[in-house]
């Protein structure tokens, strides 16, 4: 647990800081300054600088950020020591498209099985993950210690398998199913509710945008 | 255009609350109080009485809101009266498991084209929904008075797809793209970063999630 209390807002700057950067890398630039970080991740100069200091880093005035420097001390913050492991819970069309989104992510936050209650995907690999029957959830949680599951399951589907789920060892959940899950205090829940933002993109098409300063 | 300024969250939220109250009439129920939607939606049931106020409803204190009346009233500040056409870019696996996921909404908005570059897919009926060549985006648009889109492409694809759209008549996008676009001030932009959301839940899931009221 980190000594001071780090906001949702920050996390998700600090993880997209560090795609941004991480490409980049790749492309062979070394150093960044806060205002172009800014302006590829849609906040201000000043934002960049705070979440900076927030992860204990500070620029150099002269050549900005030397970049793999920064990417570390991100790392240091945004990562398990030990690893974790994501569960996809539900391998219907949503469900397989997000298992090879996630497929070839970094092994220290990593899909390492799939649970379907059809019979046709049980035993079987799907998108190169191994795929269980939702109610081995509880023993294959603890043999490969699963702590974060995404839920993309039915609607219907949705409050029973968080239950399942958070009465394993499940303390953190993406859910993609269109309902507001009911859930221990101490399990975060992040909602990728698909048809809300779809119907806030469309009044806004419509209304006029409003006024904003980026999004991260 | 609404005559007073409504913020995203409301627009969310009123969207979140339609849905739930939809399922509600389904299951033959007519009333609801606004302690109950607010359960439901994970909110205030101070902020649900605000809300309706928002959208000119108000509840009688004995039975509470009539559910059919308040989904009308938020239809009148949700919907189009003259319908929106919504198209797909990008019919990877992400953007056929969404367009699975939309193809059934009702009529007003509603997936009316897919584009994709990969000649396979490209005069097809995929997953219900025509599919075209992206480089056609600007006349099919004009056709169906496309206003709406789901960017679905790979990170590199994304602005130079988010370009030729907002050119031709967009002005709202659903971004699934791991990128944050560059788009002219009357676009809205709505991201979906899966990726900065799964590091999230796993960062609060190891870290502890922080208390919150809700999250419509």
């Amino acid at each position: 647990m980190p000594a001071t209390y780090i906001s949702e807002k920050i996390i998700a700057r600090l993880s997209l800081y560090r795609r941004l950067l991480s490409n980049l890398l790749l492309d062979g630039v070394q150093n960044v300054y806060s205002h172009q970080l800014a302006t590829m991740a849609g906040v201000s100069a000043a934002q960049v600088r705070r979440d900076m200091m927030a992860v204990g880093y500070n620029g150099t005035p002269v050549k900005g950020y030397t970049i793999s420097d920064l990417i570390e001390s991100i790392d240091r913050m945004l990562d398990s020591t030990h690893g974790q492991t994501v569960a996809i819970v539900g391998m219907g069309n949503l469900g397989r498209a997000i298992a090879a989104y996630f497929g070839n992510r970094k092994p220290n936050l990593s899909v390492r099985a799939a649970f379907d209650n059809d019979v046709e995907k049980i035993g079987h690999i799907v998108d190169g993950i191994e795929c269980f029957h939702v109610s081995e959830f509880p023993r294959v949680a603890e043999e490969r210690k699963i702590e974060v599951a995404v839920i993309t399951v039915p609607a219907h589907a949705a409050q029973p398998v968080a239950d399942l789920l958070t009465h394993s060892r499940v303390k953190g959940l993406l859910n993609f199913a269109p309902v507001r899950l009911r859930v221990p205090d101490d399990v975060y829940v992040e909602n990728m509710d698909m048809a809300v933002s779809l119907e806030k993109v469309a009044y806004f098409a419509r209304a006029g945008a409003p006024r904003r300063r980026g999004q991260a």
